[in-house]
């Protein structure tokens, strides 16, 4: 039985608290203290363009996002679902959290759409439909007091592991338990928040409106990689999400940031 | 609720078989058309060892057995977690599996305890107690037809993975579901099975009880990494699992093999 509208916070963090194992488990002890039910999503990049180093592997960016061909899949999920999400769940374990690392294909929790190869063909890269997202198996995992920790890979029901950006596997699963759970869904990164100066930590916008983004859009404010983590957000709220917060790492608890709605 | 002395089949592959993408397939297939809840786990030293090469990492064997060092105990991780069992879920749930992918880590599936560093300090090496395999969430994932895959990690419930033998993973898996069901465990391998001569694959030896065991390690019939797969079969017999086979990876279900009992 799926509790009826109880809280859930689903927490995004970023490679770089997870290529950091002090900031990793200091987070994760704040992150045991949130109330309700809970699921952590997390990237990993920082490291997987490491490793791919490390073995002779070119990593190929187009707008922020990485060329994934066979021998990167290989990489990100030796790294994501690997290392990095087993290493998470051994230290959730330890702090006393029963976690449980997942891909998407695990349980099929997150199946793909393989992205098109036209115009851009990023390879074995996948984007999740959030009314697909296996929400009676992670409601079932909430119920049993276990923690899902999701990597940024899923899969494309046909046996092709998929590299998915980690902010839209928050967004899709968010969305996706949005019917039976009042969301709220995190996105951590190393900024306080959305800054009117990315220079001035001061500058934090507390409150932003759709409307209110896409003016800080046109001035030239929010810019790069914080327009997909805006506009994800946005999507989230318009599909049953209650609230986006997107804030510090450190500020977790307290959920100083920037407040969507 | 458990139900009540079902059958499983508990069925081990090594890492011949998971290094080749095609005969891996066709092992799926089979496994598939096992019936009764049924649950595989996969080594993968072979790939690891090629990984560890690629990382400039050397790989230290003693008696057979991986010495894990930091970063070994990475790139196992890395290989087994993350690219071999992420790759058999995905082919699982290609031809209609629905499979998981877990650590011993995973939902505290499988606590282990470190290896003593006396006589030989193995590293991150772990050994698990059967009677602490979480047997009432892997059960639950049987009930809900999820068929569990296990990679050989596990953890030792204060933040550290262990790298642990798959066969040794199988055998406590095995132990530990037995109280719940009818339990067959299957040690899949290049062999026909227990061979009286090695070169020879007629001359397998079709049943074998303890003590016929016995007698063959004694005249040097069972010899090397087979004396510790017994060793685990016949503990297996003893703490409660109905039947062992040991068999070539193509025979899975015409069950042609060394049978003990």
């Amino acid at each position: 039985m799926v509790k009826n509208k109880e809280s859930l916070s689903v927490v995004k963090i970023g490679g770089n608290i997870v290529d950091n194992p002090k900031a990793l488990e200091s987070f994760l002890n704040d992150f045991k203290k949130l109330e309700g039910n809970k699921l952590l999503v997390h990237g990993g990049g920082v490291l997987a363009s490491k490793m791919a180093k490390q073995l002779g592997i070119e990593t190929k960016m187009v707008s922020g996002r990485r060329i994934t061909d066979e021998e990167t899949i290989k990489v990100v999920t030796m790294v994501y679902s690997g290392w990095i999400n087993k290493s998470i769940v051994a230290t959730l374990q330890k702090i006393g959290c029963n976690a449980i690392g997942l891909s998407g294909a695990d349980a099929n929790c997150i199946p793909s759409i393989r992205r098109s190869p036209v115009p851009i063909d990023y390879g074995f890269v996948g984007d999740p439909d959030p009314n697909k997202v296996n929400s009676s198996f992670i409601s079932q995992l909430l119920e049993s007091d276990i923690i899902p920790v999701f990597c940024a890979i899923t899969h494309d029901e046909n046996g092709s592991l998929l590299n998915t950006n980690a902010d839209t596997i928050a967004y899709s699963v968010a969305t996706g338990l949005s019917k039976n759970y009042n969301t709220s869904l995190y996105y951590c990164f190393e900024k306080e928040g959305v800054l009117k100066d990315i220079n001035n930590p001061d500058s934090l916008i507390a409150t932003m409106s759709f409307e209110e983004c896409e003016v800080y859009k046109e001035n030239g404010i929010i810019v790069d990689g914080m327009i997909p983590k805006m506009d994800n957000s946005f999507k989230a709220i318009n599909n049953g999400v209650s609230e986006v917060i997107i804030l510090h790492a450190n500020n977790l608890l307290n959920r100083k940031g920037t407040i969507l709605k």
